[in-house]
């Protein structure tokens, strides 16, 4: 390990989600170890990280202090699973969502984690208590589920095992938060964690008014992106109900009793988001973005996201 | 009226609102007529809005072509309900949200509403069937609904009545798309309109999760601002599961099952934002927002949505 570093952390599986945290990592400048059991594979990835960090250097949002070059140094590839666990602090494993997939990996990683690693994973609803029981080192597992593109999205959601130590748990808040990241802790396992909870929340009253016929598809949108979401990219909904009177109880007074009505006449979620009403949604937002296009557009939102986290940035050293 | 603008709009109601709906018309080149019972509202009203062009102008985030000074000639001030409505082609009332209130307006307007005006409230939750009901012209009114601030924030939402001819449906659109709001439109009133019902949805999930203890207020807004907010500042619910997967028959393919797993787990709707966690969550809120300092949180917020009004900007006009 380098003097400079502050460390080192092992990412276990190379596909986009691991090159992001890589890129992250090198970022806050830890030393990176990348694994990827297909030796091929791993400077096909080492490539590509290269590339992308020099791209963002050269388009003025790459991260951290370092050159891209420099960056560049910090990430090791790794066939070889105990050497590139060996001195690590922290482990992001990233391999594909199926339980019994995280199961063999987390069963194959024990035998090399220490009292003071953390083993996370990059789950989006797989908790560790689903495939990590049968560990020595249980206590060091948890749940680190990024956002995609995580190198743009901060947030983090730390979810906890039943049996995971706090020591881990703060561990991992500190090791997110100094490279950037912005992590939030869940006190237990819950489906959905929070953010898909929130957003199929979202999803669910959006679908229950489209087939209501209350408003197209390109309008439902329109409320978010023209309407709330511009608040969302800075204030969140609790802030924004403190915001909206003197203060959150205030709020409540004022306007508990008229939203109460309101979702007094809300439909129960759906029961599925349904084939039929998904073409027919489809038939509209396809004139627009054919799923042909589907791969480019995703390009054009991950630009907005950079260009997004780049004025939050600028906005928060304007303050400092 | 001129000769150069586009005609003439008339504002009833001169608070915040109602200036901020003067600037936005003026902006888009329409004569504007404000309205206030009290001629020195009036005067203090056309000041006010002066210094405010003026100031958005300094900042660059003045809108539409015409200079501030040009902009302000556009806006004349009246105490005269007839001479205020002479001529118009629209007219945005903005009176405090009271259904005995609006009534005795329209009442009082009706008898200078022509064929082809249009007669919008800027109401948040109260739709014309309950207070324009004995007016003759009822079928050109309308809910015509602004989320706050409206210069930086476009969208609008059109509510029809029960009685709204097509025509005023149309013709209001027209009009906001031409001053550069983002108008939506709903099939039919309901409770909340379009907004308020996923703020709700929202809201009602946060405050669930907030009562369980499964995260802390603030880690809760940071769900938001630091995951699904930015997002949402460029692409609507929809559409994100439409990029999510291979389109949104893909996502629903691949995901419904799993999101209705997780909307199984959901709590029902809270009963009312109840006072005691109110409460709770300002006791960890105020820490960060004294309910002192909330008038000059949301001269912050409202400095956050201008810049995010002027990034949206400049990223359309690179594209076109």
């Amino acid at each position: 390990m380098s003097q400079s570093s502050k460390g080192k952390v092992a990412i276990v599986g190379s596909g986009l989600i691991g090159q992001f945290w890589a890129m992250i990592f090198a970022g806050g400048e830890y030393e990176v170890t990348i694994y990827d059991i297909v030796p091929e594979q791993v400077s096909k990835v080492l490539n590509n990280v290269q590339a992308n960090l020099s791209k963002y250097e050269r388009e003025g949002c790459l991260r951290g202090k370092l050159s891209a070059a420099n960056q560049t140094q910090l990430i090791r590839g790794s066939s070889d699973i105990e050497s590139c666990l060996k001195d690590a602090i922290y482990v992001q494993e990233c391999v594909p969502e199926s339980v019994d997939l995280k199961r063999k990996v987390f069963d194959q990683l024990d035998a090399f984690i220490t009292e003071d690693m953390v083993l996370a994973t990059s789950s989006s609803c797989l908790g560790v208590s689903l495939f990590a029981g049968n560990m020595k080192n249980k206590h060091r597992t948890l749940v680190a589920h990024p956002v995609n593109p995580p190198y743009f999205v901060p947030l983090v959601e730390i979810v906890p095992g039943p049996w995971t130590s706090k020591d881990a748990v703060e561990k991992t808040q500190k090791i997110l938060e100094s490279v950037g990241q912005s992590p939030v802790t869940l006190s237990k396992e819950v489906p959905g964690f929070a953010l898909n909870r929130i957003q199929y929340s979202i999803i669910n009253e959006c679908w229950n008014m489209y087939k209501d016929g209350l408003l197209s598809a390109a309008d439902i949108d329109k409320v978010m992106v023209d309407g709330l979401g511009p608040r969302y990219a800075f204030i969140g909904p609790l802030e924004t109900m403190h915001l909206n009177a003197d203060g959150i109880v205030d709020y409540c007074e004022r306007y508990a009793q008229g939203a109460f009505n309101v979702c007094q006449t809300m439909n129960p979620p759906p029961i599925l988001y349904d084939a039929d009403t998904a073409k027919d949604i489809l038939s509209e937002i396809g004139k627009s973005i054919p799923v042909s296009e589907v791969p480019s557009r995703r390009v054009w939102r991950d630009n907005r996201l950079a260009a997004l986290s780049a004025l939050k940035t600028k906005l928060k050293e304007k303050i400092e």
